[in-house]
């Protein structure tokens, strides 16, 4: 029988799970596994500045990869990664946390030893893991394997991260290699054919079908299966923030962002103004719905989630999307010829603006005209996401945002975590400087590795997002002033980069155009007005204001 | 009767426990709260570029000041701080941790509200942070005075951190301002009686007697009553590393830093070859003692904890270590005459180095004859905290190090939190650059201040302490490749910092002498081989790779 050592089987089961490359920050207590990890062929370790930008970069990375691997030291390390996880755990996405630990005998001696609190007791960290981990795990040289295959495949099935915490003498202790039997997936055939007779039963008689598809659509990776159910019939799509790109948005149909009352009148109208509006994978957080405004009253109603369906309030489960979605699928072949199709947005032909300075709605003008197909964005919270927004995404282009978790500067080091993964692809990322100060260390890393990213730094003088919400013109929504341009070169020895700094409509025209010539990692600052917002933003905020005054 | 709102109440006790800096990040559950804190006379805002900083500079601040206090929002906010919040409890440190939450409606309806993991469950956090705090409320109108009374006051008695979560409603309730009791102190006579009768009859018939002080001590604030102590008989006396400080390091007696095995061996001799060994607010921990290699029998100790002592085995308590250094004055008195003196230490007259390159020893030669009485030095785990361990502080001068918890990248938020709380003392950072990579964000805001720190910033190209454990020249111990003289200008637009790189030792006795003349905050990158260390490093990470190994 082959033996190996717990390390080598956990990079294995890694592999095996569609994960190549390892994000993280060393430690005394994790060294040896990575000496595995350095000799395994097929999974590169990727150091990153800190442990909060390596679970960021993992999240990233798990977002366009299906799935992640995050490896920390023990107490400082995971403790510092933990709302990066946290942010996996809200949004679903399957990050698999290593974390090396002291030996065994410390531990069982309650030896007070570096990283721990002191206090003989060395389960604290488990403990606060588990409140954002769908399985975690002590390993031992006896529970090792099952243990590891637990956690993944559950980490995996859920969407969610999983925990393993494996002692220095563990990652070097002998198992032996186990045969796997092929899982059997679940016979849900009963429950799909009686969802497909409560969704035919709504769905027949209608005129006025919308379709809503959000983020959860985009992690169980259902977008050629939502645009194959399009192809039938042109019937209004949306997508919340959070999902956006998950439905193809040269497709004919799609009308826009989604945000209930934040939205425009007209994707309001044609995603609620319905007989049945099909939602998929669709959560309702209080940022995207202007504080859940949305009028979707359940009879009219059906809604595909994970693990179950409801049709009407009525509930079907256990049952998968991919599964409702192929029962939808003979529906839409019968009955979907007299439901009405989209009306085409009016052009909201907003002229081309060249004022002095760059406004909100110049920026993504522009950025509308410089996306191609195949990008991939990432806008982090603030007023870049919410100014994604109103992108029309280009063909197989994929954004990343984090809505709900909302934690500013996540999609710095997720850029480098995306580029890691698709390194072909062009990565755009657009985050505003006080985001950008949190988690400016991966410049560092993405020079390192050669990466190309092109950023968009928008310099608003602070946090602009929370100025809108609350106190304008309060100190406490200032920020230190950085050099912008001056950051990649400081971060890199042997600097290729290129930077800019713009503030006039004409300039980021004319770098635009540059960029579209050449590929270095290039920064870009866009100075604009410090109290300017995207208009989703302004109504947005104003509903949070509201809330938080009670 | 008097009334007030929730978030003044909170800002009027924090600032009776000597608190008068509030350390965070804005985030929109706690915007309203914070219109308080810019209005307060007393307390001044430290915005900080992200919370896991804000926490170290707390943290800093706390042991430079007493205690500290810290603020971020819900989730994001505070899972980023818990790291720094972890080490501030394992290594004793009153920060007092408030989180600015979700309504109270919100939280009530189980709302999908941004910052929070979307299930509902608003509880996840308050877990974690119960795990690291010595007192923890979820403040309402109703018991928002008496549980802020309580968290502050456990927080300070035990010199640990405190939590406290306000929702936005909360912060904003009108409360009525109690007339507050004098506590009166616990009666501890008969305790302190007991512990002098045995503690003498230990020390009367004694020949030889040392002291041994520890960071418990410096959290208590105990340095001038063992100066006081020391002044009847100038026994033996050391410290360990974490403590380091505690001793005033010019006072006839002091024989170095203790660390068992670790340590030069006149400084093992003096402590542990004794007929007791007073020992003054120690914890042991694996990195400073060479892996627990001390050797002192429990029948020779004399052990003063913060809570209760112990004389060969029999506890008295409770009794704190203020009162039993009270009730060993008189024991000095009477019988410390006939102990042994402290051999003066043989000068190690180590030559001047000036070789072309700077040596670890060379460059801790060249720190020595720079101090100066009254700084502040920072040092940071790896090859600087160990270096720092063959300095003898000048008079008043201070070590902060975080050798227990050992986080890297602590110290440089920490420096500019120690600096916002002694803006009058010079401020020394000595740090690698594997470290500074963590938190090097912190440089802004010190600028923003006005804050005139000096940095050394020892580039040995990578994580130096990891290599001399485990995998000296793997690619793992590698970092990215920074230009660090070029961050103080990168950091701020107006930056009237000054930035060197030496590698030889002349070049860095020419800077050091011009930063005797000028105060500007000042970084002195000083490159360094890869694989040199400090001498107590080099024991230590031998026995802990031995320990890592099983």
């Amino acid at each position: 029988m082959k033996t190996l050592n717990v390390g080598d089987y956990l990079l294995h089961r890694l592999q095996q799970a569609g994960i190549h490359h390892l994000f993280g920050v060393p430690g005394d207590y994790n060294l040896q596994f990575l000496d595995s990890v350095i000799a395994h062929p097929d999974i590169a370790w990727v150091g990153c500045a800190n442990e909060l930008n390596a679970a960021y970069a993992a999240d990233g990375y798990g977002r366009c990869n299906g799935a992640a691997a995050l490896l920390t030291t023990f107490g400082v390390g995971e403790l510092s990664a933990i709302n990066g996880i946290a942010g996996s755990y809200a949004e679903y996405v399957p990050v698999i946390h290593i974390v090396g630990a002291p030996a065994s005998q410390a531990q069982a001696n309650g030896d007070c030893v570096h990283h721990s609190l002191g206090d003989g007791d060395f389960g604290h960290f488990l403990r606060m893991a588990q409140e954002i981990s769908v399985a975690s795990a002590v390993l031992t040289p006896e529970n090792a394997v099952a243990e590891i295959d637990r956690v993944i495949a559950e980490a995996l099935k859920q969407h969610r991260p999983g925990y393993l915490l494996m002692a220095v003498d563990v990652a070097a202790a002998e198992v032996a290699m186990p045969n796997h039997a092929e899982q059997q997936p679940e016979h849900q055939r009963s429950v799909a054919a009686a969802f497909a007779d409560a969704a035919e039963r709504l769905l027949a008689p209608a005129q006025r079908v919308s379709l809503l598809a959000d983020f959860l659509a985009s992690r169980w990776q259902l977008q050629s299966q939502l645009a194959a159910l399009r192809q039938w019939r042109a019937i209004p799509a949306a997508t919340l923030l959070m999902g956006k790109g998950v439905l193809n948005e040269q497709q004919p149909g799609f009308v826009g962002t989604y945000s209930a009352e934040g939205s425009s009148e007209a994707v309001r109208q044609a995603i609620e103004n319905t007989d049945v509006t099909l939602c998929v994978g669709v959560r309702f957080t209080d940022t995207l719905t202007a504080g859940f405004t949305q009028h979707l009253p359940e009879p009219r109603v059906i809604d595909l989630q994970p693990f179950q369906a409801t049709v009407a309030g009525e509930v079907f489960a256990p049952l998968s999307m991919q599964h409702a979605l192929e029962a939808l699928l003979p529906i839409y072949q019968r009955h979907s010829a007299h439901w009405q199709l989209a009306e085409v947005p009016e052009c909201e032909e907003s002229k081309h603006i060249d004022a002095a300075v760059i406004s909100q709605q110049a920026f993504w003008q522009a950025m509308q005209r410089f996306l191609q197909p195949g990008d991939i964005i990432l806008a982090d919270q603030g007023t870049a996401a919410f100014g994604a927004a109103s992108l029309r995404l280009p063909q197989d282009a994929q954004l990343l945002v984090q809505p709900l978790w909302g934690s500013i500067g996540y999609t710095l080091p997720a850029t480098f975590g995306a580029q890691t993964a698709q390194p072909d692809r062009r990565v755009i990322l657009i985050i505003g400087d006080g985001s950008a100060q949190l988690t400016i260390q991966e410049l560092g890393s993405m020079q390192r590795d050669g990466q190309q990213p092109i950023i968009f730094l928008l310099n608003n003088d602070g946090y602009t997002v929370e100025r809108a919400i609350h106190g304008a013109e309060q100190r406490y929504n200032d920020i230190a002033q950085w050099n912008w341009t001056a950051l990649p070169q400081a971060m890199s020895v042997d600097c290729a980069a290129q930077s800019w700094r713009v503030s006039e409509t004409v300039q980021l025209d004319a770098v635009m155009a540059q960029l579209m010539r050449n590929r270095r990692l290039s920064l870009v600052e866009v100075v604009m007005d410090k109290q300017d917002l995207p208009p989703l933003l302004r109504k947005v905020t104003a509903a949070l204001h509201q809330r938080n005054s009670g």
